[in-house]
Order: C-alpha cells, then sequence, then structure tokens
C-alpha cells in the first residue's frame, strides 16, 4: 500500500503510471482541496476530477485539460446572458458537479461523492480529499486577495504573488482515512506537483505534516522543477517570488524535514550532490512524463 | 397600468396576448415562487422562467415547456451517473441557472436577476417574484410530505393531497414594488393559472391579498376550471380533494372577497347567474388560449 500527495495533472499522470506497476486498489492518492471552489452554486474540486478523469481514461489527451468528447452548450449560453463564463465548465463536467453538488446537498460528503464518481467510472485506485472541511488558498498580489481560480484561470497565474494563504487549513479536520492510511502505508510519495500550491495545502491540514516529518525515510518527492523551470504552471515563478531557489534544490529545501529521498531528472544530475549534503538520497532520472514508457519508468524509479 | 398574479404555463400566454393590446411595459406580472426549488446546487424558478422564456419568444411551442432547441447533454451524463436526473434541465434551460446562482451567491435577489435576464431577452413586461424570501409549497400526502416538484414531477400528481402548506409564507416579505404596484395599479388580474398553488401561495404572501381585498372592485380573475376540469394540471383534482367545488364557481368562491369581476369559458355560460348571485360581475367568453385570436379575445375581455 502506498500513498500518494497529489495535486492535479503532475499526480494525475503519475498515479496513472503507478498503477501499471502496482494493483490500483493498493494506491491511495491524498488530494489537495483547496483550489476547490463554488461557482454558479456549483461544488468544483479541480484536482480531484482530473485524477478521477484521467485515471478512467476520459481525459482529453489533447487537450490536456477536462473531458474526452466534451461539448459546451451550457458555457455558451451562459456566455450570452452575460454570465460569469471565464472558468470554462464543458457539459460533460457540468454533470460531475450537479452530481456532486446535490448529494452534498444531501449531507453527502466530498470524500463520499469521490468513492462514488470513482465506483461509477470504475476507477480503482483510491481517491481521498484530504479533507472534507472548506480550505481556500488565496493569493495575496498588486491586485488585492485573489480567490485561487481568479489567480490561476482569470489571470493566467500571470501576476505577481507576495504571499499565500491556506484559509481554514489550520481548523481543518483530515478526512477519515486520510491519516490512518499515511501512518500505515509502506510508502508516502509526494507528486510532481506544485509544492506551493498543490502540496503545501495537503501539509498544512493538521496531522499531515507530522506523519511525514515522523515517517520521513518512508517519504519519496518527485521534484516538479527541471533545469530551474516548471513544465507547467507557476511553481518556477511562485518559488522566485516567494524568496525560494528557482531549482530542485529549492524545491527539496522547502521539503525539509519531510522527504528521505527525492527523484531529480537528468537534466539536473550535478544537483544531486547538493542536495545528498542536505541528508537527502537523491535519485536521477527521466521525470519527464513526456509519453507512457517515461511515466512507467519514473513509476518504477518512485517504487524502487 | 395592470397587474397579473401569474403562475406559469397559463399566465405566460395570457401575458403575451396582453402585451399585443397594451404597452407591455405597461404590465406588470407578479409571480409565484412557491414551486421554486434548490436542486444541485442551482436555484431554479419554474413560474419566472416559464412566463419570460415564453415572453422572449423562446419557448418551445410544441413541447409546451422549456426551450426552442433544447439539448440534454449535461442530463444525459447525470444520468449516466446515477445522479436526479428526474427534473429535466436542459443544456440553455441550466445556463439561466447557472447565471441565476451565482449572481445569488454574490449578493443579487431573485427580483435582480429577474431583471437582468429579461433586460437581455428584450422582455418589456416588468416580472416580479412576489417575494425575495425562500417560500415552499408543501403537500401533505399518503406518501409523506412532498415538496413541489416532488409532488408535480417526481410523482406526476398523481397522488391524494390532504393538505397544502405554504411554508415561510406567513413570515416572507413581499418584494420591492410588488405591493406598491398592486396599489397603484389601474387594475389586476388573476391568470387562470391553479388558484391553490399558484394564485395562493402569492396571496399569502402578507399585504398582498389585504390589497386585493381592498381593491376587489378592480380585481378581474379568469377561471381555470371549465366544464369541471382543468386544461392542464391538477386544479380540477385539488379542488376537490380540498373539498370545493370542481367548478369555475368552486374557484369564484375560492377568490371570495377578492374579485370584482369573473371571466367565465362559454361552455360555462349556464353558471353565471350562480356566480352573478355571488355579487360578482360575470363575462363569458372563450378562455382556451388555444390560438393567438383566442389568447387575444380573451386579453380584450380582460382589459375591457
Amino acid at each position: 500500500m502506498i500513498s500518494v500527495l497529489s495535486g492535479g495533472v503532475g499526480a494525475a499522470r503519475l498515479l496513472s503510471a503507478l498503477s501499471r506497476v502496482l494493483e490500483p486498489s493498493e494506491i491511495t492518492a491524498i488530494v489537495n482541496v483547496g483550489d476547490d471552489l463554488v461557482l454558479h452554486g456549483l461544488t468544483i474540486c479541480p484536482d480531484l476530477d482530473t485524477i478521477s478523469y484521467t485515471l478512467a481514461g476520459l481525459n482529453n489527451d489533447e487537450a490536456g485539460w477536462g473531458l474526452r468528447g466534451e461539448s459546451w452548450r451550457v458555457m455558451d449560453e451562459l456566455s450570452e446572458l452575460g454570465g460569469a463564463a471565464w472558468f470554462r465548465l464543458g457539459d460533460r463536467d457540468l454533470a460531475t458537479h450537479l452530481y456532486r453538488s446535490q448529494r452534498i446537498s444531501e449531507g453527502a460528503t466530498k470524500s463520499d461523492v469521490t468513492r462514488e464518481l470513482c465506483q461509477r467510472w470504475g476507477v480503482q485506485v483510491r481517491l481521498l480529499p484530504v479533507t472534507n472541511d472548506t480550505v481556500a488558498t488565496e493569493f495575496d498580489t498588486p491586485l488585492g486577495r485573489l480567490s485561487f481560480q481568479q489567480y490561476f484561470v482569470e489571470h493566467h497565474h500571470d501576476v505577481v504573488v507576495s504571499g499565500i494563504e491556506v484559509v481554514g487549513a489550520d481548523t481543518a479536520h483530515a478526512a477519515p482515512d486520510v491519516l490512518e492510511t499515511l501512518r500505515e502505508c509502506s510508502r508516502i510519495v509526494i507528486a510532481p506537483s506544485n509544492p506551493l500550491i498543490s502540496i503545501d495545502p495537503i501539509l498544512q491540514v493538521p496531522g499531515v505534516r507530522e506523519v511525514l516529518a515522523r515517517r520521513r525515510d518512508d517519504v519519496v518527492a518527485v521534484s516538479p522543477i527541471i533545469s530551474g523551470a516548471a513544465l507547467k504552471g507557476p511553481a518556477d515563478r511562485l518559488l522566485a517570488e516567494l524568496g525560494h531557489d528557482v531549482s530542485c534544490v529549492g524545491v527539496a529545501d522547502y521539503y525539509e524535514g519531510l522527504i528521505g529521498t527525492f527523484i531529480i531528472d537528468q537534466a539536473d544530475a550535478d544537483l544531486r550532490d547538493v542536495i545528498s549534503a542536505r541528508g537527502v538520497k537523491v535519485e536521477v532520472t527521466t521525470t519527464v512524463m513526456a509519453d507512457p514508457d517515461d511515466a512507467l519508468r519514473l513509476a518504477r524509479v518512485v517504487l524502487a
């Protein structure tokens, strides 16, 4: 049994590869909910959805986001009405949010809904939202305080960030099975997701960071930074703006005290010794999951 | 200036006809919200939507409900997910509900949203929800207490009703302009909507019944019952189950003390004297709005 702390796309790809090496039912993804939002009355969980869509084989590989065979009738009509259409929700995707919102209004938790949807889609990897309480990652910027999706989607993460706060994290409760699973699994993997806005909101839920610190020898992280740049998203820019080194060394330092092994890309092989000197084992491989074979190779290193 | 107490389809047709005789901007519809619901996190206002869609020319005349050129992608996907798909929401229609739900979450009222949507659609008749507070028409049945849409849609109004309660009506506040308009208009029309579940929830909002009672000489109602039967919906059955006479006389009695003029169908001409004996003026015409000419004729009688 392994656990994987997971953001969106990068984690989804790693989980997909891991489930070709292990029995999927032996993998638990503990998923960020800091970028969840309520929009148009609908509860939307972007990271949970990205992962479950990917594992169900429903994701749109070409676009890199969203669902295969998606259509946009509702959004087109909403634009006509002058509604808030900056957050694009396809018709298929909307069905997921309608389902979740109705179940939550009936008293179900995000954990319950995630389990129900995964069962429907035949997803055997176990997905757990890190918490069923409301936590919201917010950004201090020259435009004021921005919600996650305002920052990420509306402003295309093209605005200077001077601070990040995961509102509600300090009083949130880990969802059922999260801490138990982290305590009892054989290995904890930190996916190559954004350390500041995908992984940190997981670590901030009381109990999670403590388990990792206690089990650091069993914790393996994959660097999301290669040659000083993020493959996707604003991880590099945020590291710089918030005073971290923009390299895999910066990420290793960010996870100081929490990881026993750090996996970096071949392009960063020359930084191996710098990181080893921190008392962290370093593995060097191809971390870019450009095709299924690369992903599989990375999965094998993660599990080695 | 005239006001029209309005339910859904019957009211929409009458309003449409009235706006061919009067300037549309001289007509205010005061609309039932007792069958509004929150489903899938979305705030849905069936009567407001039926009327605005009809006046905007967006309604699906053939189906008798919903929007022209509607598609069902989201509902089909929701059914696949095992979601609650008994309340059919088309893709175009969903855009309306997403728009409304988002605006309400931003602090707008149903009045605000209705005005915005009508402006977008070029609807010049003024639509006012009778209240912006939550009121919910509920039914006592052998299956227990049912919400409006459980009764109407899920059970196809095919269940015995022993009582109706408009929950929240007694403490609701009339929406802005509702009581002012009722006081100052030249004529108040009660549309041929269901007296018990479309009109009564309007009358129960504090202040409304009182204005009608005071202005009864200016109040004109159109009977929704012809030859002892409702053209559409369960008005006849509900009148019987709740101890009223299933005829236009029963409706006139239901509106006792509130109306000065009652318009009945030619088929019921023999009941003219029975109703006149109650001190109510009676007009006899074709009340079935089977085609636009019939509707226009009825509109002229209403305004005579």
